[in-house]
This record gives C-alpha cells, sequence and structure tokens, in this order.
C-alpha cells in the first residue's frame, strides 16, 4: 500500500446491521480528514498503519492471522489502548476466517501480547462472549467486532465534547505521549478534546512531549497536530516543569490504559510526573478514557499490571546507540498516577470526578461491561 | 590519539612554581583511574577529550586557536560548566602562544562561546586580569590557566568530602546530566560525592536520567560510574517520579552552570522538575558546585540568561530523525530552580543553605571573586 492510501466505507456486504444503542459514527469519518485510519477491515484481512514507521513512512501492514496481530500489538505497530482492542477483536475474526475452532486459542494468544492496556481485555471478553453464543459465525464475530470499532469512534467524539467544555477559551495544553486519532478507531481520547475545542472556536497551543523511549509525542502527536492544523510544540519530557511555568498552561490531558475502581490511572510513563509537577503548578489534571479503559477488578493503582520493554528501547532508539550495551537500564513503559493528584476524568459517558463512587455509577450503566446480552 | 591514552603529570618544565593557598592535587591523581582526562595542555595545543563521541568512542581533539577552543565549547566536545571555565583558561594561553596582541580578542571570541556557565565568565576574568598585569608573558598566562585547573581538581575534592557527609550509610542516588569527573578539571561535582562516598565505605545505588535532547546521562554519566565501579541504572528523564517513589530514592544530587546570589540555581534542562519531585517526595534535594559557578552580579535566578540550541537536537539526535524538521521546538538547554526547592548548597568551602546570607558570607571569603591581588 502506498502512503496514504484513502479507505473508504464498509466494504463488506451483506453484514446484517444491528439496532444498537449507540448511534452509529460512520466508519470513513475522521477528523481531522487528513489522518490515515488506524486500522480496516478487508477481504484480505485486517490491514493497520505501521506507527513505528511515523512520521517518516506512512506504511500498512497486513495481518492474516491472530499471531500476526498480536505481533503486531506487540511492536507497537498498533498502539493506543482503544486501538488495541479494536485490533485484537479483529484478531478474533481472523481466526475464526481461517479456522473456527481455533478461535479460544487466538484469544488467548491475543490476551498475551501486551498486559497494562485493560481495553485489550475488554475487548477479547466481548468476542468471546459472541464465539460462545455463535460459534464460529463468522459473520456475527465480524459485526461485533465492527461494532467496537464504531462505538469507540462514537466513545471519542463524546469524550471530546465533554473534555472541550472545560478549557477556557484560549487554552494552551500540556500533554504526552499519543492520546490521539491513531490511539483509538476515532478521534482520539486527549486530542479528540483539542479536535472539539477548535470546532467550538477556542484557540489552542499544545506542548507535546515527545515521550521517551519509544517517542510516541514527537513521531506521532506532533505529527498529527500538524496535520491538524493545531499548534503544537515538541519539547522534551524533562521540559514539562519549565514549560508550565513559564509558558501559562491552563491543562494538562493525557489519555489513560487503564483506571482502577478508585481513579488511580496507568498511563504512558511520565505521567506521574506530570501529574505531580501540574498539581504544584495549580494546573488542572485531566485523564481522557472511554469507560472501555476501566477496570473494576482492579480496587486501586496497585493491581494494575505494569510492563516491562527492553532495554534497548533506552539505549539505542531505532539502532542509534547511545548507551553502552552493558548499561543497566530500568524501562517500565507505564506508571501509576493517584487518584488524588487528577482534578477529573473525562469519559464518553461524561466529566466526573475520579472516586469510586463516581466510577462505579457510571460503570454500572455501561451495557458492554456488565455482560448484558445485546438482542443478539 | 588511541583510546584512553594515558597523560601524565606536568610536562612543562620551568614553571614557576608559585605558592599557592590550596593544596595542589597532582594532575594526574583521578579517582576513579579508568576515566581518561577531561583536557590536557601540550606542547602542540590543548587536548580535549571529545565527549560527543563517548561512550562508543575514546578520541580526543587538539585545539590549536582560541577559536578551535570556542567552538569545542560550542559544539559540546567539552562540556560542563567547571571544566568549560579551564578549557576557556587555556584557550587563552593558545591566543598568547600565537600572538599576544590577540589576546583580548582571544577572550572576547570565547566568552560568546555558550552564555549560561559562569565559569566561562570566571576564568576570563582570571586570565584577563592575569595579562593586564604581565601582559603577553606565555609563562605566566599557562601557569594562571594551570592554577585555575589544580583548583579546580581541589575544589572538586572538598564538594565531595562535604557533600558525602550527607549522605545516609546506604544511599539511593538521582541524578541528572553529568556532573561527574569530564565536567571539572577534578572528580566532578554531583559525582566526586559519590566518589567519596564510596571512599567512605558507604553503600551506593544510583539512578541517572538519560537527559534528553543532548543525553549526557545515557553517554557519561552512566558511562563514568560503570567505569568507577558504581551501581548505575539509566532511566529515561520521565520515569523519575516513579523512582523516586518506588525504589526508596534517598538523594537526588545534581550539579549547576550558574548560581545566583539568592540561591536559584541554573542547571541542565529538567532539573526544575526534578526538584519538584524530590520535594513532592520529601527527599533532599542538593546542588553541587565549586564556588567559580556562583554569580555576585545575579539577584535572582530571572538574571540567568537561558541558552536555546538547535531544535534538530531535539527531533533527530545525531542525525537519526524522530520528528519531521518542520515541527516547531522548544530547546532550552537548561531552566532555573528556586532557592526554596533545594535543601541545601554543596560547595568546596562545605555546605550552606540556599540563601542571600550565607551565599554571601561565603562568596565574601573566596579569593578568585573579589579581585584580590595574589601575589603575582
Amino acid at each position: 500500500m502506498g502512503a496514504r492510501a484513502e479507505f473508504g466505507p464498509f466494504r463488506q456486504e451483506g453484514w446484517r446491521r444491528r439496532a444498537f444503542p449507540l448511534e452509529l459514527a460512520p466508519l470513513s469519518f475522521r477528523l481531522p480528514p487528513m489522518i490515515p485510519k488506524t486500522l480496516q477491515w478487508t477481504d484480505d484481512g485486517l490491514e493497520l498503519l505501521d506507527q513505528t514507521l511515523l512520521p517518516l513512512e506512512e506504511q500498512r501492514l497486513l495481518c492474516r492471522t491472530p499471531e500476526d496481530v498480536a505481533r503486531a500489538i506487540k511492536r507497537l505497530v498498533v498502539r493506543g489502548a482503544p486501538a488495541i482492542g479494536v485490533a485484537a477483536a479483529y484478531g478474533v475474526c481472523l481466526a475464526a476466517k481461517n479456522d473456527p475452532a481455533t478461535v479460544p486459542e487466538a484469544i488467548a494468544v491475543l490476551s498475551r501480547s501486551r498486559p497494562t492496556a485493560v481495553n485489550l481485555f475488554w475487548a477479547l471478553e466481548r468476542m468471546r462472549r459472541c464465539y460462545e453464543k455463535n460459534g464460529g459465525d463468522l459473520e456475527r464475530l465480524v459485526e461485533e467486532a465492527s461494532f467496537i470499532e464504531q462505538e469507540d469512534a462514537q466513545r471519542c467524539r463524546r469524550i471530546g465534547e465533554a473534555g472541550a467544555a472545560l478549557l477556557p477559551d484560549s487554552a494552551v495544553i500540556l500533554t504526552h505521549c499519543h492520546a490521539g486519532a491513531l490511539a483509538t478507531a476515532g478521534e482520539g481520547t486527549a486530542l479528540s478534546i483539542l479536535y472539539a475545542a477548535k470546532r467550538m472556536g477556542k484557540s489552542l497551543r499544545v506542548f507535546a512531549d515527545e515521550t521517551r523511549p519509544l517517542l510516541q509525542g514527537a513521531r506521532i502527536t506532533a505529527w498529527e497536530l500538524d496535520r491538524a492544523g493545531i499548534d503544537v510544540t515538541l519539547i522534551t519530557d524533562n521540559m514539562a516543569a519549565a514549560v508550565m511555568r513559564d509558558f501559562g498552561v491552563t491543562s494538562v490531558i493525557v489519555g489513560a490504559d487503564r483506571i482502577a475502581l478508585n481513579g488511580d490511572t496507568a498511563n504512558k510513563i511520565g505521567t506521574y510526573g506530570l501529574a505531580v509537577l501540574a498539581n504544584y503548578h495549580g494546573i488542572p489534571f485531566y485523564v481522557a478514557a472511554p469507560l472501555s479503559t476501566f477496570d473494576r477488578t482492579a480496587a486501586d493503582g496497585s493491581a494494575i499490571p505494569i510492563e516491562e520493554r527492553d532495554p534497548e528501547e533506552v539505549r539505542a532508539p531505532r539502532g542509534t546507540r547511545f548507551a553502552s550495551p552493558d548499561t543497566k537500564v530500568y524501562n517500565p513503559a507505564f506508571d501509576v498516577t493517584p487518584a488524588d493528584l487528577i482534578t477529573a476524568l473525562v469519559t464518553d459517558a461524561g466529566v466526573i470526578a475520579p472516586n469510586r463512587g463516581e466510577i462505579s455509577k457510571l460503570l454500572d450503566k455501561e451495557p458492554t461491561l456488565v455482560g448484558v446480552n445485546r438482542d443478539i
């Protein structure tokens, strides 16, 4: 596939379109329109934009098996908690397409791709239930995966609108990692707030942490915001404190990989430090996430598994060596921000305070989280 | 020059050795012994270890003119505030060696190499006075530069001893940038404290911030501490908060590039954030610096010029591109930590609180800072 190939709307004829509680967002809808889709289910398999190559190249990777998808998740070809969930759901469809008897094993393989983002397990659980109910019926499985995808786009839009209302008319935002369109199947979580604010006519200036070691901020956030015509300045992570103080930052907005019942939030490494700095400077610290990122089984942050990754990501990014191969390294991909440092959680069901009471109330009303059978 | 060539002691016969208040440290003394010298004055010129090539290569660069030295300072071939001062002093000697009439111009050129580290201006002022008194007498100028060099090694040793007394017997240190031997003409400032603590038999574990964008922590600190046999773990800058919380960090120790009269301290970008994090976690935050790093003419941190450097250092370190060349970047090389976040200043004249009263008292007693004529 060449760079920036256009993806059309749903090309799979014959799928039964079910009545669905959320308003469907058209698949080809993407604001800003200049950003390629994160993924696309096709006749040949699951196409993923290869995010490891950004910003220098826009190439797609075609996955034909669930193992392909698991590897792609592990390598961060596709990344961002919501996007991981959607990709895994389609990974299950690939298993069904190849041989329906392999679906349970595919779910197991995909569940081991990365441990922290709970959306992965949430999506696989939905696919597991669908399989349980319908067996290897490919159409039904693809439909479920497509619902997960479309809902995610809708959740992103709602997060955007809820969060944009919180921003001043002239906002200076600091963000971390990449919680934009390519982290989801829609407009993003943290960045969706910026897109909605822009539509509302608010003025925006963004500072983006480059986000070592894998530089999602430098490679993806800066690139996406540039494409969207939003004023973005790239900084190294260690500049955040000085920038908060010297540039009148009004809001710090980040995404999340897993939110515990008490509001403790696991997100890209460095988020915890940002939260401390934001609080020190009296700047509101917002976590933007869909309800699929909440984990009812985690009472607090200590229950969230923190992935550790290859030390060479720190020593030699992209093969350019900065530190000797013998140098000891610590490389946790996430950290946990305690709820008391979070001003508010911006979700697709509204803005809430980060505490057990409000979170439980919201989760109780989320159909995909309580196993309520939809009309299947 | 090959890797790790040994530098012998003073090879310049015939220099008049003056009585000098500070005890001379032998030039070849270096703990740990496995670390090459930062610089060496030779018959051919000023040899500098090229720190831009670390840790992969140990090569020396020979400077024959003051312009060579200014360029080397600008490029960070030699870096670290004390080392910059010593190098500049010898840069003046190169001018005298080539043509004594060019000394004033050389001082001007060197003074423009980098704006933040005050040791540069302190050293050039001493050379200027020496020239004023003795004209183009090369011997006297080289002697003055060598005094600056030897004093610096002595100052490092005193900082080390003063600071080591502050550490617990079992210390977990977090440090930033590189404030070790190669930042000075001796054992370093922040790292000298670790070397002294090690000699005292204290147990040490160090976490070193890699320190984007130029990665002095990854390339030089981690390498130097490994050579010294001190347990060091390299982390990305954004991991500092999680490490402070999860690894029982007992002390944060950093160097400095310029300290104002009220104790506000300019140091490598990211220091301010670390100070906020340290305070949040109740961890002592120490700034280690010789008196040559203090600036009597700066009432507070707002008077300290902050160098901004090439944006490509952020976008494409070592030519490996992470962000598009069009991406806007902010690249300040330093930030200012307010005195109220600093637990103590560890200087070669003892440990003091970061306030105007204590600082003034110390500076009043420092001979090289009040223009008191030594017996020349």
